[in-house]
């Protein structure tokens, strides 16, 4: 007979890919925030629903973290890793939900500067998608994850900072710039979670290597 | 002769249930903010002392785990959770600090949303004061801690969330808004902290068991 | 023959004190936003080369502790310090950035209480620069770096308090205070990144000692 613990370490590794399913979900919603005539508050409402689905998906992970004897990785990093990819989660959700909550349909569009935000997200969630299949076995390639990801945080900063330099030009109204500066930063905050993943991981590989 | 460790574990339990102890005197002075002529400079000014009485207190302790050879706690769980104790107290004296600075006895009351921000504050100290005292021994009634914190957090984001909405639909002029904001998001950022104390008392939790 | 660990381990330690370096290169080019008819864009050009500079010092420090097997310090304890030192380098440079961006050279100077800020910040990289070499050894004097750095982060609190309740006073117009205060809140970042370097060395030192 043979012993394994391969099944139960695949579990593990199950979960966040999962959770990197549930984000290249959910970002696929939040760009329909740049469609023609969308409908802000179906959009808030689909990706609560995701986001939800990831939340579940959180806590039946710190549940087997409990209950298991040998975990594959560090508890605490797996914590922080999950933690980390719930954060991306939760700040799109709450981007959609505040271009919703402030009536930003009374705009014609939302302005360039963020759909550009949103772009990096995309780009972040595929990246993402990528390379937590490669997290099992720590191989050599999960470095170009971390350094692609910086890359893409930089983009995201610019994006970012050109935003606030055309809200602050005076094109809008002091009210309508402290709404679309909110949804900016929780757009900004999920950028820089997705670098907080990237983090994890490599200190992970750090102490593994 | 018998050896005990216990008087020693005692004494470092005993500054958790003292620092909870400081956040509900804090957050019953926070809470007279709601008060019909309320007189923001006294409030702002007794917490803190508050504040102050609670950053000795966390001094004395930072001592005694520098001083004590083997704590009852890992030693950065310890660290950690005193400063997130520390953080609640922070957060809920900048923001008395702010309505009194930003003369913010200008207005007839301050807006019902923040009222319910405080209100959330003050059953996460009440929750907070209940489990302290059940730290030691990391008994299983300590779930219930953090999933109640858990659900008090919620209700603290959608009591921000809804400020948020008031104070962007036109009822102030914009300056008045932005010092509403700051008040409303250091009342978030204790609201959160009280969540971050719960995550540490969880990952302990996890350790442990 | 002797055998020694020495020249290894002041490799680490000389990374930490050209860290240090770096933030004093850059802040003193940061004090010239008080200066009168200070190039805004200038200031900012020259503070991305700083920065660029200790991202590859640091990008170096990463390399080295993934490729030496035995460190004078922990490795994450390493990675938070250096991460931290970086976070000072990277709001200072933001907030440059953010003057020369949003135009503030269109106000015949910064308001004083920003200018106080910087003066700050000066103090806290000399005293870096002064303790960053004691950090080898970690002798008895380095409580004082902390206890320092406390007390200058909460002077840098005050001066940033201070500088809101001007801004919120009615003095400038709406978008220009939320120009200004988006500097103020980086400048406040890198005060408060300050005071997160103490915090790592304090808890390596509880640690050690």
């Amino acid at each position: 007979m043979r012993f394994s613990l391969k099944p139960q370490d695949d579990a593990f590794y199950a979960f966040f890919n999962d959770a990197a399913d549930n984000i290249r979900r959910g970002v696929a919603i939040l760009a329909e925030l740049g469609d023609e005539s969308a409908d802000y508050q179906k959009i808030s409402e689909r990706l609560v629903d995701v986001e939800h689905d990831n939340d579940q998906l959180t806590h039946r992970l710190f549940n087997k973290i409990n209950s298991t004897f040998v975990t594959p990785m560090d508890r605490t990093d797996m914590y922080h890793l999950a933690g980390k990819l719930d954060d991306i989660l939760d700040h799109m959700e709450a981007a959609a939900n505040l271009v919703y909550l402030y009536g930003l349909s009374e705009l014609p569009t939302l302005p360039r500067e963020m759909i550009e935000q949103v772009t990096v997200l995309v780009s972040q969630a595929e990246l993402l998608a990528e390379y937590m299949p490669k997290l099992k076995g720590l191989n050599a390639t999960m470095k170009e994850f971390w350094v692609e990801c910086n890359r893409l945080e930089n983009d995201g900063d610019r994006a970012y900072r050109m935003l606030l330099v055309r809200l602050y030009s005076g094109e809008y109204p002091a009210l309508t710039v402290m709404k679309l500066k909110e949804v900016a930063d929780e757009l900004e905050s999920a950028c820089d979670s997705f670098e907080s993943v990237s983090n994890v991981v490599e200190s992970v590989y750090v102490k593994e290597s």
